[in-house]
């Protein structure tokens, strides 16, 4: 795809044929312009087969606001519409509608509250509320789910890793085999989540933040083939990056070879002053190799040089690494703490590809249309009651405990305040007799989750860095129970909806039923 | 992201901090512009977790060359580099190695040779051979694992699922829950492998295909919130869009309100001449509803009308629809056959994040050097013997059996051509023992699978059309064995040397294990 290609490609056209279709039949039917109310959320933390997540990491909202307020129709865009046909040869978009497309097709209109970036989130919580012309703000959702998607669940997935890794730095390797550019959303969502850097380049630029490297094993195979050995290109690399200078001792063998090597140039490094890095172990069983690595680096008095794990790591193998660890450790005359102490994570692949759950089912239901003086709520029923839709305009409220630590995430009716009430009393969503009542004295705090972003279309939010991102999930993860933060079969996190909501509820699914039995 | 921020993230930066530190090595060692081989090619078929691939199918070539030749190092990337420091604060990139990327910092003086886009491949085949200046080729190898392994991953899932649907339309619906802008190249490899649209506006409008949709839950939802019916809905939908009317019929109740409504719909169409589209089921169990729509159908008069299947698809979720409609279609007076012939598959996340195996594990590695007179070749070996590296400058060829089918892919030595040959023996990667030999009276074909694409950078190649890798697609498909196409345990499909290279793989095995232990 060229240049030109990739601005058609990223623009507005950047949405399913359907949303457009649906657009001209809102525009013919008069009701294009008609005030309706979308809301983003998602239905089921991701689940990686075997082990799953009890939360989520919000992301993805900057770069949408970005696609948003470049992205209208211009006359290429409009000229192609024109040219698209039906099977049988007549025209699928008319003349109206598009002069209608070329003035009034864009985002002007939208309004938006969201949940910032970096937040802790759960299933059903409305994360994204637009509301808008109904045309448009239909054609934004294929774009709003494709932002949103993919980087809460990338950062979702690195606050795992995260966790996983006790708080040791990760570094996001995952440009070389995640989904084409889309890498750079990834790379983004992955520092949110909980990466600390990552080896892109280009994101670390735009982003601000260093990116970090070590060297690739073709570095060795070129000093080999041109006759010199593994020796000889560390003490290469050494000399030029004798700040940094880490190394990749696995190419040829890692403890006969690799390991050794290494040592004799830190020593030589040493020796000038300076202060190696560490080693980086990409193959073979990473925690037997990096206890004995340890052991032969403290033989050499090098007892807090790093020592950098890569190769298809994620939550799962760094647990299971750790816990191998522990276990071998001490047998070998290493002290297990100060080497876990001293790892570093190179995660690649299964965090920028979400390994075991690659998108999150986020989807984005029309709740509501204005018509006269007021909102009607619309509804959409399912066979599977968890599915139903919870609808109407509302808020969105996370409640805190004595302890501080956050007890449930609340939808109630747009007019309704929890803040003001003695009680809280709190439904399942879809379980009639599935309720409990907190009290006011039980909670420390009822915070509202969602923020203006866009008014009418205008941007009334400071955009938080990506550094303010990374203290809110912090702190959000700290005010997690230990029982929702576990890595196997967690608690599942409470988020339920106020009476209100639920008579509403209710009532729309009663009057649906009647509406279809009849 | 902002358009100038996207510029800078998929530029030249578009690659891993490391490859850059590595280029300035090479170049103060005066290594830079040595000519040095790479080839890419990927390890093992995606296996997607209780089934498994038997083949690939190649894609990303054409992106990745217009990648190639917009990249190169401009002034900001330049400053962006001088000012990266170490911790220490000493600088990393050094004056005299950014003027030589400011000036030979693009890849000019690459070639390359690959394997078609839409062709048939296999593990260990090099699918891109890459000859260049090493820093360059060095910094290239990012961004072409990048851009080939995605699309060849989804190019390879897309082609499973269309052989799990029989030969019948495959729409791609992922844009909402796939990687972000990743999105674009997955919808083109989708088309390459299998797929016949997209819903994907953009890149349909780029590739120049038509896109495909129907509609929404919320276009229902809308009218129903305004007081009007599924009916009513349905009906502004058919006055408007009457050539194409394909009407989603879930939102309430399938049976009972959707497909009844569908056909009332459908006979005033049908009264006023026009041919109806189709519907589309999106929940509940797909096999069964579209056995009662198929049979509420029929009995309206419209046996051929489509029904499109849509919902968590993927070749084994579609496998299995077919064999319950085999099983019970009979059962409601249906014939399984015919609805079989009249079914669409709107395929979306689990094609676009090639659900199950996220990503190949395609690797470019360093497989000779030139120095002197000619080229050495470069050896990595593995613990795992299947992972020891095939070294040297080689060729590529499939042969055909006379039946016409492929029966392995082999590499040989640069200067052999195994069609001169009366006998093809052909050896194992990594198994001494394993060997076999073809005559050449048992051969129909010998086909060399690498084609020269660019020349020191000049592009010679004529790139074939969507449509055209298609046909390749096609026809390679059928000329596999159909015991490697089975959708569970596939047979093995032969990927040999000759045995020269054989021999000169052995012989850099025991050199480079005499120069490790001496």
């Amino acid at each position: 795809m060229n240049q030109q290609q990739q601005r058609t490609a990223e623009g507005i056209l950047f949405t399913d044929q359907y949303q457009l279709t649906m657009a001209q039949l809102y525009f013919r039917a008069g009701m294009a312009e008609q005030p309706a109310q979308f809301e983003y959320f998602y239905r089921r933390n991701p689940d990686y087969g075997g082990h799953q997540a009890g939360y989520g990491v919000n992301a993805g909202l900057a770069w949408l606001l970005d696609w948003m307020s470049a992205a209208h129709f211009c006359d290429e865009d409009i000229a192609y519409l024109r040219d698209q046909r039906h099977s049988t040869g007549a025209r699928i978009f008319h003349d109206d509608f598009l002069h209608w497309l070329r003035t009034d097709g864009n985002f002007d209109g939208i309004s938006l509250r969201a949940v910032p970036e970096g937040r802790v989130v759960h299933p059903n919580v409305p994360l994204a509320v637009i509301r808008g012309p109904l045309a448009m703000a239909q054609i934004l959702e294929t774009s709003l789910l494709n932002h949103l998607n993919y980087q809460t669940l990338i950062a979702t997935k690195a606050a795992r890793i995260r966790e996983a890794g006790r708080g040791r730095p990760i570094l996001e390797f995952g440009l070389r085999r995640g989904p084409e550019r889309g890498v750079n959303a990834g790379a983004r969502a992955a520092l949110i989540g909980g990466a600390d850097f990552t080896s892109n380049v280009g994101i670390s630029h735009v982003l601000g933040y260093p990116p970090k490297g070590t060297h690739a094993h073709s570095m060795i195979q070129a000093f080999m083939a041109l006759g010199e050995g593994e020796l000889g290109a560390f003490r290469a690399y050494a000399e030029l990056y004798p700040d940094d200078c880490l190394l990749l001792v696995d190419t040829i063998d890692t403890l006969a070879s690799g390991v050794p090597n290494a040592i004799t140039v830190f020593e030589e490094l040493r020796r000038e002053g300076y202060r190696p890095a560490g080693i980086r172990l990409d193959s073979g069983d990473l925690a037997h190799l990096s206890i004995q690595a340890a052991r032969m680096m403290n033989d050499a008095g090098f007892n807090e040089t790093a020592i950098v794990l890569s190769n298809e790591l994620d939550e799962q193998t760094i647990w299971q690494i750790l816990t191998q660890i522990e276990d071998e450790a001490s047998l070998y005359g290493v002290d297990a703490d100060a080497l876990i102490g001293r790892l570093v994570y190179g995660v690649g692949t299964r965090l920028i590809t979400s390994h075991g759950q690659p998108a999150l089912d986020g989807v984005y239901k029309l709740v509501s249309i204005e018509q006269g003086e007021g909102w009607t709520p619309a509804m959409k029923i399912s066979e599977s009651p968890a599915k139903t839709l919870n609808p109407g305009n509302k808020r969105v409220w996370r409640i805190y405990d004595r302890r501080n630590k956050a007890q449930a995430d609340v939808l109630s009716l747009e007019h309704e305040d929890p803040r003001q009430w003695q009680q809280v009393r709190l439904h399942h969503p879809s379980e009639p007799n599935k309720r409990r009542t907190l009290n006011a004295a039980e909670i420390s705090a009822i915070e509202p989750l969602l923020v203006d972003v866009l008014v009418d279309g205008r941007e009334v939010y400071d955009q938080p860095s990506i550094e303010a991102m990374r203290a809110a999930r912090q702190a959000d993860v700290e005010r997690l129970d230990a029982g929702v933060k576990r890595m196997v079969n967690p608690h599942i996190y409470h988020v339920s909806l106020t009476e209100g909501l639920w008579e509403l509820k209710q009532e729309l699914i009663r009057s649906a039923r009647e509406d279809a039995s009849g």
